[in-house]
């Protein structure tokens, strides 16, 4: 179980949402609220859209709490787009190749949740991804996988589609191993100008998902950056947020069947 | 605020008491329980005799609960008297170099506490270390000051006297400093073969030190190791413990004011 | 291009080959002779047998030489048996997972080589692992996958068999793939008990490969630990050197052919 | 002996200098060409101005030629004004807070050099550092102590004064305590808009250090970053290069006699 956090609007500094509100992205690596461990101390990333083609990325294995590079980079950078994850390990090593965001050219992916059985389908997994795809895959997730299976389903072209796709894909291979656990998936997804949030699980107890939406701008998080519950609607079970920029937000159903029985 | 276990006794693996129990040093390191922080993710260390002139010493930045190398040296390793230590930081960056137990020679050391309103009297405690220890002063932690402020007043040679006109020393600095806030210290120290841990503080509020003698071993620890806590007793606030190789442990007071008269 | 050394004899403490000679491996991680590149900075290992049933591994990211933990322990370990590896990376990112010696149970296995064109053959490689070995897959490099492809093939039973086998296999696949560039292997594996050291390529130029035999040790190693050029013995290209404890070494050649027909 | 660029003009993104040229301060943080040690891998740091009233700073301890976070940013950072720097230790720990660059406020600072004895010396050379300046001694090194000795005379109003009299004073110390080996500086520093550059040695050898100079930007560096050697000018031996942005640069003997005099 990890947190993040999705920004899109006008240009501000990282640190505005990262390390400054009380329960900023650095507080809750310490002190998660909604979350089954409270501790998000495996590492963390950021992600962000500049000027260049493809977005800046910093990732360390460092907890995000203790980290100056982590403050210091966040106080110089603005972006009108970025992602920012805390990574709590259900297995896999710290490793910088194991944090949050994945990139792949202009997309970036971050998830919470997990792949119950990983070890069993792990394998499986890895033969979803395409071969094109495949360098890309440097770490030993479940995440940085399913991330890698949804580009060779065409994240990059259709993200809904893409994602029911794969999870269709990995929950089969979970039954064909027998895993009893569950797939969980709340994941934010971009490809620098849209975002698609997903919260969806197999056993319908999907990660929390929030989002706040004002004319300047839009955010999607794991849990609420301030005590101010009102502010803050909460994406249904099985739904994605879909943000367009300058557009109000839509919430759609992510519907399974109808790619099961396509 | 950190954590910490003491072992004289019989030679054991580490993981005996580091990695195995229920509430083992690595299972504190994620979720302390008698402590204002829960997690202690800021660094770690080991320090242990073995057959060598001085103690194997082993300390790194990444949360104990993660690191691999950790678990299997505890694993290999057999020793008749170790000390482990996670920190939670106060302040000071996290670094090898800041991480417990801190070594000169044969003595080890390592703290649980504060010097409270460090960043006043951080440089006229610097003036406490002596001339020929002050190339042992590697981090920049108040933990370290303490210990080679110690050593500086014959640590080596009597340890409870050394303690006691270390915290007097501080205790004055803080003083002239105006420092409001509280000089708190639990803490040990072994030159290989006995073991003084202290409990103290300026308000009476020293963090909590427990211990438990059997036949083949002496533990003293900052909260039990399991949940039988009849099988555990407290040190008293302003006593150190004094443990010589099989024999019943003593408990004595600090006597400040004596030293302060001398 | 890697730096390693592997030891097997009367017990020694590991920094009297790691740290203390004026060639040690640490020395080489900064400066090494025979080596394409000189710098060995990529993170290094150490995998040595005591007393319990696996033996014991440090991998660390940092440059050997940098590493003060390296050399507390190494001041601190004694071993009958034990490899050490400092790394120089073909590619793959500096990760502790990606560091050598390489375990599985008993086993521990290192590599100084490369496969030639390794993005291109990657994936088929890691179909050479079987399903019960692939779990240990938890890096990315040429060296691992040779490794578990090895184990899968029985390195455990029979090395100088199961290494033939993976050559070939890899070769195999580096022939499907168009891939021009040769498939270089200096390889140490042990049981904990014998050493099996390969030096084999596919255009017949594998790296250096040097041992020295007395009745009280055996080292095999990358390059000589001392200027004594004369007391050390070369391992011939496409041989493998067995050794049994307290056993001469025994050089055989490594019958690709024989393979192929089998 | 380190490695380091400073970069005034048109602003640029960092990997133009860091990254690209053939001998990129990456690539000579691996090979450098007019060093005593050829490899600069202890650590590194980039400091560069934005839009923030303070400087942005990335700082790390692994080598910079690994380092895919160094990379990722110096692609997406742009500056008019940016220091960046490989470090060799000549001692002290691999650590972030001894790496360079050096922050106080707007203030950065760079070395390459070392204080000869600075064993014997660093206890003394503390005591040149003022009260206020004191909190900003996070680490271990000669350079630091240097940088925050002379922040304490004067650096940020007048640097060529504040740099001639700190070394004035480490010499004075250096000879109290009978060192033989010399006191080399090679430094810059800058508040965001001048800087100034420094080449002095107790012995006349202080370490090499160019700059070029177009209508666009001026560079000022250890080493050439390209094979065009006639593009580059030395700065003499004691000597200040000193630069306003848009403006030639100014060379300047440091006068150390008449501020003895003074």
């Amino acid at each position: 179980m990890c947190r993040w956090i999705a920004y899109q609007g006008e240009p501000i500094y990282l640190d505005t949402l990262v390390a400054e509100p009380a329960h900023s992205l650095i507080a809750q690596s310490l002190h998660a609220a909604e979350c089954k461990v409270a501790t998000n101390g495996d590492g963390f990333g950021i992600g962000w859209y500049g000027e260049r083609d493809i977005p800046g990325l910093y990732r360390e294995t460092r907890p995000a709490w203790s980290d100056e590079n982590l403050r210091n980079l966040c106080y110089q950078v603005q972006s009108r787009l970025f992602f920012a994850h805390v990574r709590a390990s259900t297995g896999p090593a710290t490793a910088r190749s194991n944090c949050h965001p994945f990139a792949v050219g202009k997309t970036l992916f971050m998830h919470n949740g997990q792949v119950g059985g990983y070890a069993a389908v792990k394998r499986r997994m890895e033969d979803l991804i395409a071969d094109d795809i495949y360098p890309f895959r440097t770490g030993t997730t479940d995440s940085e996988a399913l991330f890698l299976a949804a580009m060779s389903n065409g994240l990059a072209e259709d993200p809904v589609r893409a994602i029911g796709m794969t999870l269709l894909q990995v929950q089969h291979l979970m039954r064909q191993a027998n895993v009893a656990e569950a797939l969980r998936f709340t994941a934010a997804v971009t490809d620098g100008t849209h975002i698609y949030a997903f919260r969806w699980a197999s056993d319908g107890r999907a990660p929390s998902l929030y989002w706040r939406q004002t004319p300047r701008n839009l955010l999607v998080v794991s849990e609420p950056l301030d005590g101010e519950r009102a502010r803050w609607r909460e994406v249904p079970q099985a739904c994605v947020l879909i943000a367009a920029p300058g557009q109000p937000v839509r919430i759609a159903p992510i519907d399974m069947e109808e790619r099961r029985a396509a």
